[in-house]
């Protein structure tokens, strides 16, 4: 069964943190009819500090779409090599050739051929890896690059496949958006490059046991692009925050598909997307706070960065490195449409390793409610 | 095995025929230094007639990318529903319940959410549906489509996958491009709506027993979009017509790793990007030109749809109904990066079908250099 390994995480050397976002947003929206609201909920994002691939001051000026998505390109392409080979190197030592399929996911920039013809080009790839880029499934796809490499790896045993994240959100900011969806967008999301090889021999990670994909009805329009002459542009419904309550039944009917329960798993990896999902999902489902410090980590100190959140989460939970093996779990991406997309699998520990137990399971018996 | 069910294909209302297209092109450009050769060149695709969703005047305006993409959403949310289910009419009478995953092929709009969030939300589809949206293969996605269908049902036995191919390039139509190359696409491209479904389990069609990718090195500049506040603008470099040297070599090593000698198929199902791709297959290959009458017909008829093409060359086919049980062939997608996504497989005719031995087979015989 295909494993998901460990991630490599970048995140850009520029950076905005809280009190930063909420002086601009005072300075740039003085007049805002609605600016109190805006910066409570700024505020109640709770992410101190975004990363951003240019500096702040190039960032609030808009070039125009053509040299946005150019920025977009040249950055992709100083960035992702180094993150891809770390996640390689970080699945045992695979080589590019040791690649079946690059899945790329992206929503920040459109590039046709996909960034993955250039790394193919430029990375030693084989020419006959196969290319799945993805730009549609916004910060779902993080999930579904997930899901479509163990689907892969099911259909060709043995084979290995590189996922790569690469989100710059920061590339679309819309200076013209006032609405309050959008001046808060502006102070959630982050720019990061993630990467993790699925492997379907060997390695050790996640097991990725079981998948799922579900849709809330009529939710399209609740997160959205609108696509204009200046770019993408981001669109927020305020009912956003009020989705786990129909989101949460998706992740419940997965685990029970699986035989599990997902009120009473060992790791949840989350997209965070802003902090009333991972809130909601605590009250939904009864699931200690603690359960979710991994993507409240990435939330607080990155942002949203989109598709690229689950991996920064995952990252953080191999670092911890407190998960006995056989461990059970759930990685679950949320995103337009309203889409989830979901995994539930098995903590594979290194083989050899001596287990501790997690101490963390003490503090489970005693926060579930 | 996944089986490749017939295809439902539709072209739009509005055409725009070969003296049409030669009539612009000498009205908007009679200062153009290489008219002459913009000419010849549009001459020799060989388009007798394209399809366009909007009435010609209107396709020859440029309403700005906001009000463009907007068109394609209102006219892919018109035209999809009817070919879709056509598709799963002709698969055995499916339902929308029975498709485990839609992969939706498209370069001439972008949209997010995708349109597979629309067509669960308005067509009847599961909610559980896969979504796989691809936006960034151009003209390979279609083969591309097949390849992930056929992999998606290996990695799920007995799941159905629909495909639908999504393709208006004439609102790509930019009248500020000039370059020969722009000239060239706009006497050769067309709009078409085609949709398929791959079988886990029963339906008749193309057995899909192997696919693979191959990306010719260093050609990404070949083919691609540049992105500008004005859309996409597609870029053809003047070497494309020569890639089928650099392509074909894949499709027999294609055929060579299943057993099978690429130069003695049954079926040749290709895409018809222009009329050299097929010229130069056949004196490569060595193949009567006859086998590629599906093609041909589709780049007449239509021009080239884009990810579209390898299904109406299919459809074809089907309607031709002259192949033996377990005659042997190849389906190739070429697109940009430059790629080729192709699979071989073997038609698998209706149970109880009684067997007709094909008349073509005599042709074959003779005109086989």
């Amino acid at each position: 069964m295909p494993i998901l390994c460990r991630p490599a995480v970048m995140v850009p050397e520029h950076t905005i943190g809280m009190r930063e976002t909420l002086d601009l947003a005072r300075e740039l929206h003085a007049d805002h009819p609605q600016l109190g609201l805006v910066l409570q909920l700024i505020e109640n994002t709770g992410v101190h500090k975004r990363h951003l691939v240019r500096p702040l001051s190039e960032t609030l000026r808009h070039p125009g779409f053509e040299a946005r998505n150019a920025t977009y390109a040249a950055e992709a392409r100083q960035r992702v090599p180094e993150v891809a080979r770390a996640a390689l190197a970080a699945a045992g030592d695979l080589r590019a050739q040791d690649i079946e399929a690059i899945i790329f996911v992206s929503c920040t920039g459109f590039l046709m051929p996909s960034m993955t013809a250039w790394m193919i080009n430029n990375m030693g790839f084989r020419n006959d890896t196969r290319q799945i880029p993805i730009a549609q499934l916004g910060c779902a796809a993080g999930g579904a690059a997930i899901n479509r490499a163990a689907d892969f790896c099911n259909a060709y045993p043995g084979s290995n496949v590189l996922i790569v994240a690469c989100e710059f959100c920061s590339l679309l900011y819309q200076p013209s958006d006032r609405d309050v969806g959008s001046l808060l967008s502006n102070g959630l999301f982050g720019d990061a490059v993630a990467a993790a090889v699925v492997r379907g021999n060997g390695g050790h990670g996640v097991r990725l046991e079981r998948n799922g994909s579900y849709l809330v009805p009529d939710t399209e329009r609740w997160i959205s692009y609108a696509v204009k002459a200046t770019g993408f542009h981001f669109r927020l419904d305020k009912r956003v925050p009020t989705t786990m309550a129909m989101l949460a039944p998706a992740l419940r009917a997965l685990a029970d598909s699986h035989g599990w329960d997902a009120t009473a798993l060992d790791f949840y990896i989350i997209h965070a997307g802003g902090p009333r999902i991972l809130d909601d999902l605590r009250d939904i489902l009864g699931v200690d706070p603690a359960y979710f410090r991994y993507s409240r980590a990435t939330l607080t100190e990155h942002g949203n960065i989109a598709s690229a959140v689950v991996f920064d989460a995952l990252r953080r939970m191999f670092e911890e490195n407190t998960l006995e093996h056989g461990a059970s779990g759930v990685i679950a991406g949320f995103g337009p449409g309203i889409t989830a997309e979901s995994c539930v699998g098995t903590w594979a520990a290194p083989a050899g390793r001596a287990v501790v137990p997690p101490s963390r399971l003490a503090a489970r018996g005693s926060g579930r409610s």
